[in-house]
């Protein structure tokens, strides 16, 4: 059988890493053999092993590589001189924009980080769970300074991520709407209403 | 052992349903037994095919018991000769109520119906197409007559209902927030946007 090809710009790891996510979405993880993944990947299952551990580790690379881009991101937001509004649509484009481009990556950080195990499962909820703090306070700064209306920033938070998580469905149904429509309609709705 | 009670206003197939819903939810409609809902009851597993006669029919009458609370408020709100904007607020009202007040039944027909049997599966999807068109005319309805900016109906419809269902986080995690607010905000936040 062949080598595993290493993909532009990235690693041998990288191409595991991807082409897990893209089983581990449609089959789920537990569903989703080692064995599988070679045939794959077109190599032998030995041939997986010289590069990554266990099934696990392919798991824990694809949540914790969604969790670094979205931390990333959002330390750069804010650190800007910016509105609220201004980092909260930057934060909303970033998030369709990872739904729509690494949507395999990002389906199952949200599916199957329940499979993921200790120290890493504790982890990894910890860091969601600052994640989403750290928007609840952008939205609660924007309320403070006027920009936004008094709504609960839980409230507001909970609609925003779950509206962008909702892309999945999107992805699953394609609607025939393009992209860029798509998130200017999605960032519109979600920041100014519906109403005119 | 005792006999099913029935609930107030309710006969003991009622009684079956509810308990089925809160242990699908639980545990989820294939790991449930017969066995184990009858012993949550406090009866006999024969006792219970004295009034229903399968696992699958008790699935059904949830889903189906959901789809018409659902599909009967809707006609009764397309009826109204009222603006778009009443009555897509109804609506996001309602699917609130429902989520907070009949959760498990809800939980389980958005979380369950996969495991319905034909031609019950068919037929609820099928409702469940339905119902969602006749909300985005709604929205579609309210972007013609000029009440709503002009987004498209699919995009605004998947928001609504993305977030109306993370309300099942909301269950699972209760804030410190009055159900009342809640509501108000997140109407507030889906029809008037986040932005003052």
């Amino acid at each position: 059988m062949a080598k595993i090809k290493a993909v532009k710009n990235g690693t041998k790891k990288d191409v595991i890493t991807q082409k897990g996510a893209a089983l581990f979405r449609k089959k789920g993880f537990a569903a989703t053999s080692m064995r599988e993944l070679a045939d794959n990947i077109g190599v032998e299952a030995s041939s997986l092993y010289n590069h990554i551990g266990s099934k696990s580790e392919i798991l824990q690379n694809i949540c914790f590589k969604v969790a670094n881009d979205f931390n990333m991101h959002l330390n750069d937001v804010e650190k800007k001189q910016e509105s609220a509004i201004f980092r909260l649509e930057d934060l909303i484009r970033f998030h369709i924009h990872m739904m729509l481009d690494t949507y395999d990556e990002v389906y199952v950080a949200n599916h199957e980080w329940r499979q993921l195990e200790e120290p890493y499962l504790s982890n990894f909820l910890n860091q969601r769970k600052t994640y989403e703090s750290r928007l609840i306070e952008i939205v609660n700064q924007g309320i403070m300074n006027g920009e936004f209306k008094k709504i609960h920033p839980h409230v507001a938070v909970l609609i925003i991520l779950s509206a962008v998580r909702s892309l999945e469905f999107w992805q699953r149904h394609k609607k025939n709407i393009n992209t860029t429509d798509l998130v200017n309609d999605m960032v519109t709705h979600l920041l100014n209403g519906l109403t005119k």
